[in-house]
């Protein structure tokens, strides 16, 4: 059931060669890029390596189609912004508590006369999911009285049988019936936490992380243990070691890839120590792949729970990011903890609405999902892309960026010190909201951090919004 | 806002001396029943009351209305079975652990195969809410994509403005921004549990009580005081009293009205002496008025929140048992607590599925819910007395029976000592599902006891079901 990471593709190289020729100046935006005939006959590939190379840059948002006319530049080099540091968190677990500033930024991040840089949800105008939406109205039209029940608690069979069909082209050979639906990746990891742990109990993650995850702790009453985190190799295996070896740790629970808010992906060797430390002290591994079909690079990564079925591994989920936020569909699954995840998901739930279950289902079933997802790859792609300049543009030199290799998310680093409290005061004052550093972490670090969401179209207003927080960042600074 | 006890009314005497007529056998299920002019004239009441007196006769099942024909006998006299000893539970607090069990149960429950005796889940057939389905199929194709987003996380506006609206009926002044929409009324008790306590601490509640409502507890490792209750009155308000004097009763988690499986109703005087108590002591109160609005007396009981606007009271409530099971809509409404519901929201599901609740404010909004709980209320009425009817004929005669004011579930005793497991294994074999009694017990009470579901349709088929369950259990009180 495993997949071997890929080998080296010879359009990778052509297009990491092509990458290199629009970093260099070689190839400016807006230009017409050479023709595939070109291409193929240039750097003596075959034609359907260029065309596979041209796929892999327009996923980037690197090339952009145009009807009857070819390839373009659609944007130029990257930034080149040093990444964030490392994070060095305390290496003792800290007692959760973000609840109340948590509720605060949600509020100024659902109100839509804020410049949404704040949430971390894709727009509605993005996903664009009104095939869903009919296979809703037809379900409701044609099933609603058959359906006006409790379903299965594991949820509705179809769509069961459709994330295990899914599961299993990425190696992941879980059976429908050790899948249990969800409302969102939030019941998941909370799920996740009550088939695994007690109060009291630690649970070692990523730093900086996800703040809904920290009030998934803070509400079992578990204390994080928060491991350094590297920008783009993910977390530090080492202290990690360190941590499960005084047996105290209960769980431990990591982004499978894309971690929010870094972007950061570790590569499959790193994931399988992982898998292969903690199954040696027997600590579950809860792993969080809700961004793990975002990704820009040329294929999806794996989750954990694909590199070793046979591990204690509970794996997570939802349908939030990529097509339905509005659906609230999330799914955990596990090889081997199925009674206690049931047993949790009756005491959270009981059971999921019917009809929503139904129709992504047959959203899924007939197809288009995949090239659903390869149009919001290249859409984020674009977007984080933009978002770059913009900072960099407009920030101060100082601060270092993320380049996330997926997601839809930058994490910004400005200088120790920098007080990002204040950002978001004089941010807030002017209807711009954002995420301000410390809501990621257990232990008040990154008062000097901010996270900006990159979900939204891009816009002249979104423009201006980050131009006007990098203004802002300025004075403050220079104050 | 608080509705004062209504007095006695003229068409309560008469509808009570018509049921006296047909407990006495001078009116046979059948018969025609006197006209409205005649009713009125004989008894020297007006036209309007001797209305409103069928009327209550009609919600209540024993007369029913045959179009251009007029009333007829539709049910004769109660069976006068003693019913249920009040409860006796021990007096210290008990950690809780029935998941197991129950896990089985459900599953047995869920299965078509099975004669549906087991869960307390409307058949969709009765609830026939195919209006409900025609506003999800036209929010699904109008507002998919802009409802295509997370909600707010206190749940769609015009939702919780309907519900707002109706507690307004019953004198709950609760303003929208103090109440949320959660995934079902186990949501809602999971958020007020997590609320208002911290694990390992002692909620108070009835007994017997629902085992979702015990897996709540066990899953947030809170311990269950259970409470003596009787089977029509509810509580023992002393028990309780010097419960929460010992100080270590964290929370009180009690049914508003017709409590799972008694049925039973707690009057208003013993409600407010409750709330006073638990004032006192400082102890929130958590109600569950999920069964509230299917009763058969005259008028809704009012929830304990409608009699004490400014206690420290947590709201339970959803729409699963009237109208729609395949929704998972349910609510939890405070006027203090606002801020630790929120969060506790947060953290077990993040917000819930937009179109949903859109689909159910328009038709909550557009009328017709009313007369369908009219509806509904005489059918479950109609169904707990032929289920009644039926037990009475096949169980042993020492069997005690409930007698509910509400709801749609028949609590039976049997003699002390009879092994209710042993009938739960037989009635398997035979493909008769029903729940046993020891799932209502954090202390492994009720052995003797088991509960049986009306809430599908009465049919010939479930009929012979009651009755072998009936054979089966003069089978093994015999042996």
């Amino acid at each position: 059931m495993h997949n071997d990471p890929a080998p080296p593709h010879r359009y990778e190289a052509l297009a990491a060669k092509l990458t290199g020729m629009v970093d260099a100046g070689i190839l400016k935006v807006g230009m017409k890029a050479p023709s595939l005939r070109a291409v193929s006959e240039q750097n003596r590939v075959s034609l359907s390596t260029a065309i596979q190379a041209y796929r892999v840059l327009e996923d980037r948002g690197i090339l952009e189609a145009k009807p009857k006319s070819g390839f373009y530049i659609a944007r130029g080099a990257e930034p080149t912004r040093e990444g964030p540091s490392s994070s060095s968190p305390p290496s003792r677990p800290s007692p959760v508590a973000v609840s109340t500033g948590v509720a605060e930024i949600l509020e100024h991040a659902a109100n839509p006369d804020y410049a949404p840089l704040g949430c971390a949800i894709p727009s509605a105008r993005i996903l664009d999911a009104q095939a869903l939406d009919r296979h809703l109205a037809r379900c409701a039209r044609t099933l609603g009285r058959e359906y006006n029940i409790y379903t299965d608690p594991r949820g509705d069979i179809d769509l069961r049988q459709q994330i295990s069909e899914r599961g299993l082209r990425l190696g992941q050979g879980l059976a429908p019936d050790t899948i249990v639906v969800t409302c969102g990746c939030t019941e998941a990891l909370a799920v996740a936490l009550t088939a695994t742990t007690r109060p009291g109990d630690t649970v070692a993650i990523e730093s900086p992380t996800y703040f809904g995850l920290l009030q998934v702790l803070e509400a079992r009453g578990l204390k994080a243990l928060e491991l350094p985190t590297h920008p783009t190799k993910g977390i530090d295996l080492e202290r990690l070691r360190k941590a499960v070896e005084t047996g105290r740790v209960a769980a431990c629970l990591l982004s499978s890839s894309f971690n929010n808010p870094l972007g950061c992906l570790m590569s499959e060797e790193s994931k399988l120590a992982i898998i292969d430390l903690l199954s040696r002290h027997n600590v579950p591994l809860i792993e969080d792949d809700i961004y793990g079909d975002i990704y820009f690079g040329p294929s999806r990564p794996l989750p954990f729970a694909a590199l070793a079925p046979d591990a204690d591994i509970l794996t997570c989920s939802s349908f939030s990011k990529t097509v339905a936020p509005g659906y609230r569909i999330g799914w955990i699954s596990s090889s081997g903890r199925f009674k206690a995840i049931l047993e949790a998901k009756f005491a959270s739930s009981l059971c999921g609405p019917a009809l929503p279950q139904k129709a992504m289902a047959d959203f899924l079933r007939t197809g288009g999902y995949d090239k659903h997802l390869r149009r919001i790859r290249r859409h984020f792609a674009d977007n984080i892309s933009r978002m770059s300049q913009a900072i960099d543009r407009s920030f101060p030199a100082a601060t270092r960026l993320s380049s996330p290799q997926g997601g839809f998310v930058l994490w910004l680093e400005l200088p120790e010190g920098f007080d990002c409290a204040e950002l978001y005061r004089r941010a807030i004052a002017e209807r711009i909201c954002f995420a301000p550093g410390w809501l990621f972490s257990a232990s008040a670090q990154y008062a000097n951090c901010l996270r900006l969401s990159c979900g939204h179209e891009w816009s002249p207003a979104l423009e201006r919004s980050v131009e006007r927080l990098g203004a802002l960042a300025h004075e403050l600074l220079e104050a």
